[in-house]
């Protein structure tokens, strides 16, 4: 069955206070590769039958109105997963 | 700057309450192509310089250990991203 996947991540202008927390963390637990972290969402969408043009629309749609909010998070990817 | 992308989603048989509310909520704004969602979470990590075998090695442990909860989540993606 395909999959759309939709990422989405704060914009670099607005505050992440997860991913910040998280690059705090990270080498008080011996990772000390890392100099900074942003936490977004990813979606999976399942399709039922074939991915045809009008559904990748759909899924563009929905990723900006219902999936992010546009004024604090860009949706950085919308791909097709074939399992 | 090389980003390491960390893809964490709940395992499929872990309820997903986030996901359930989302394949409610699309049709209602005209999105009828999706018969399911899950929600899951995608980190960027940042590096400075070279992304080496030790640098991923510590992205994939930071990924299983502090990123997910392994009892209800899964790693489903460590990838570099060259910007």
């Amino acid at each position: 069955m395909p999959r759309i996947v939709v990422d989405v991540m704060p914009k670099p202008e607005i505050l992440d206070p997860q991913g910040k927390a998280i690059v705090g963390a990270l080498p008080r637990l011996g990772f000390d590769a890392f100099s900074g972290v942003r936490q977004g969402k990813r979606f999976e969408l399942n399709v039922d039958g074939e991915v045809t043009d009008a559904v990748l629309q759909q899924a563009r749609e929905a990723a900006e109105t219902l999936l992010s909010n546009p004024v604090i998070e860009d949706v950085v990817n919308v791909q097709v997963v074939e399992d």
